[in-house]
């Protein structure tokens, strides 16, 4: 409350300045930031409207379909009733993968159905679905250990021990089963494939993602198993071999490819006052696996940003311009974050952002090629949320890859708490209850002390060895 | 480690002894009773054993099915293997019930797909499915209120605000809007009703259960929603009517009615030495609900008597008969409790006791008719693992309603922790990953207690002044 009224009063003086409000945003003091960044803290309802509207009026929004494209009208409504600049809609084309039926049971020697859903890219076993023999690999290693060819009409099962994580590295231990494991199965024959979810959660929710096969592999149906059952498979499949039988899986999945369909990046700004200054990108994606509502991923992402953005604002037209890019198509293969740096590759960006982990508490951050001074001077605006300084260098997201590649901009990492992402992602259970709006809150918080810092700094915000690259 | 070295001892001192280990386990003194109950705390594996078996090796056991059908030969097997006298089936028939597809989307002013599941005596949308208005009621009392006929072609729904408590007393609360509110919205003029699920947890998993209609009525098509859906659609109506608009659910559900098959009890017997002195029931039920495994519902229950009844008859033969009720049909109308009162309301039953609330630990004790003295060791023995005396009587389970109403015997209930129980409680999430080994085992170690000290106390174990009755 305290602090509230703090912020309330500075801000008002701030703007009862004889001061142009660009000046007063543009000098601001870092307690004037702070203050922002409290206000955001302490009541911050932006970011959770977002997030509430999409997963509400839309939910789930699979890149390329219909859906996602309700998505994109109901997002630049949305971003103009809150005010922003030249809202629009870009769009691109993309190959568009869809889930068809899915069912899964054991039938030999015991009798049990499972809980599966397809990968994407995954092939159809058609309508009629297809049985085979399950074959246990405890690893990706032992799968891709054995002679290629020697699964012959068997399906392929891959088990793995993934474990929460703060940091998410977890996901690239367990992850490349889901990556590329049905390619790998493909080539050593394999008819199908089904793998433990890649998640930490026991719920009878598979967890859903992209698979992907190499040009001229013809997809095998591939599915993922929730991580409950994938269990109860594996005790089966024990018990099984005890007693020398073949553990049997029958198997449906009907996904298909429609084929080229429209997909679109939404953008909206805040426009700076020196065109020179580069672009501040904050970027999330708004479309969604379609088995949950799209709550943590990335609804909570395209809040985040856009609550900073405006609490940015709400100080004073900034430096830079401000640019919230809301990707299309990031689920798939990152088409929307693709076509923006293909479209955008010639505008300069002094900095890229991009919130995509859910919507969990920040608790550290890394840069790269940031000026010194101006990583002492966050470190200090982040310090009393509890935000450390990370020891690792800055990657940004998968949307702001192209364009961080094509420009250099300086980047930056606000690492976000991890250690229940993976009980959610891409799977039905991502919907808006699994948001706390204390921890969202301070989120947006530690967004909008970045984003005033970084958006107004006067001169360069880049390092200055990093300038003569 | 401690307590079991000395709970061995005690044991193997017990053996040793020249005295019958009939005469031994008879006039056991409170110590021997301990050791078999910290032998049980700190290494049971037999309610383990079954719970994983009957989850793995079964699955699924909707009562009346060939999968109950399939659990009953696969317990016999188990309680013939761990060395059970007179273990056997005792058929009935029954009204069968079994679901069929389901799928529910809202599909204006918004669209989305819903998560639901049927609920037992559900009538049929037929294949094709049926689209209405929903009508929300935020209560039971609410949707009673309104006039009979008065939801003429809409889709009756029904909240509450079910929060987990320890004695499972929110399920009383919320649990009528299953239990009867199909009864209700179809005398409103309801085409059909869902509800929010009757569950505390916030996954995608609908709660299934029973639904009651009245003689001479139609069964309505009747369905529950997943929490995370239940909340999501209301948020929906509240923007619909915000336009003034109906909020529109496309509901499939396609259950039909098998007629009469075959169920069955399955029994088993600890013999006792003194035919006089009454049984000593120990109940569960066998068969589940289709979504989950049943391990918390009910295969932990029938895991926890039958590992209680061997660490008894570890002890020497026990003076009373100790009897496992493995009920079938319990979660469709109690059908297998029903036939055992039946069958057996000739026979005296000194005492009855029933498991059938999860497998978390046991915190209270309460009884109905249990002599005084005897009350007062068992506080003794159960004071050590925490285990209070409650301050109500006790009313034992389902399964032994109607043999107790038949028989009057002393009941114990040990009171099983519930706070996370009904977030599992009828979804596909009941699976064995949600058993603790450690809760189970002091579960075990508080049955052990009790059936020692009750199957072998001499003289009768009612109170004097309820004899009379």
């Amino acid at each position: 409350m305290n602090r509230t009224a703090t912020a309330l009063a500075l801000l008002a003086s701030a703007a009862a300045s004889t001061l142009a409000s660009t000046a007063a945003a543009q000098t601001a003091p870092d307690a004037l930031i702070a203050a922002a960044r409290d206000e955001a803290l302490e009541g911050d309802t932006i970011a959770w409207d977002f997030t509430e509207g999409v997963t509400t009026e839309i939910g789930p929004r699979l890149a390329g379909t219909k859906a996602e494209a309700r998505a994109r009208e109901w997002a630049m409504a949305w971003l103009k009733a809150q005010g922003f600049s030249n809202v629009r809609n870009e769009p691109y084309m993309m190959r568009t993968w869809v889930r068809g039926e899915e069912k899964a049971a054991i039938t030999a020697p015991f009798t049990q159905p499972m809980h599966v859903t397809a990968l994407g890219n995954s092939g159809s076993t058609g309508a009629k679905g297809m049985t085979g023999e399950v074959v246990v690999f405890p690893s990706y290693a032992t799968l891709e250990a054995i002679p290629d060819g020697s699964l012959k009409g068997k399906i392929a099962y891959i088990s793995h021990g993934m474990k929460p994580t703060q940091d998410g590295s977890g996901y690239g231990l367990a992850g490349p089963a889901r990556w590329t494991g049905a390619s790998l199965a493909e080539k050593k024959g394999a008819s199908a494939i089904v793998i433990k979810s890649i998640g930490t959660d026991h719920h009878r929710v598979p967890h859903a993602g992209g698979t992907m096969f190499e040009d001229g592999q013809t997809p095998i149906p591939a599915g993922a198993l929730s991580v409950p059952d994938a269990e109860n498979l594996e005790r089966m499949a024990t018990r099984a071999a005890a007693r020398g039988e073949p553990l049997m899986l029958n198997l449906m999945l009907t996904p298909k490819v429609l084929g080229q369909t429209e997909s679109g990046n939404v953008l909206a700004e805040i426009p700076g006052s020196d065109p020179g200054a580069g672009i501040v990108l904050l970027a999330c994606h708004l479309d969604s696996w379609d088995l949950g509502t799209g709550a943590i991923d990335d609804g909570a992402g395209c809040g985040i940003i856009a609550a900073a953005a405006k609490y940015v604002a709400a100080m004073g037209q900034p430096r830079r311009t401000i640019r919230l890019l809301f990707a299309g198509a990031e689920e798939v293969g990152v088409f929307g974050g693709a076509a923006y740096g293909e479209a955008h590759k010639d505008e300069e960006h002094a900095l890229a952002m991009e919130s995509d982990f859910g919507a969990d508490r920040v608790f550290a951050f890394e840069q790269t090629r940031l000026d010194p001074a101006l990583a002492d001077r966050l470190a200090e605006l982040l310090a009393p949320m509890g935000v450390v300084r990370g020891t690792g260098s800055a990657h940004g997201g998968a949307d702001t890859g192209a364009i961080s590649e094509a420009t250099d901009p300086v980047i930056v990492d606000l690492k976000q708490d991890g250690l229940n992402y993976f009980d959610l992602h891409h799977t039905a259970d991502d919907t808006l209850d699994k948001v706390d709006p204390a921890q969202l809150r301070q989120n947006v918080a530690a967004w909008t002390a970045t984003v005033a810092l970084l958006a107004n700094a006067p001169g360069s915000i880049e390092a200055a060895e990093t300038l003569e690259d």
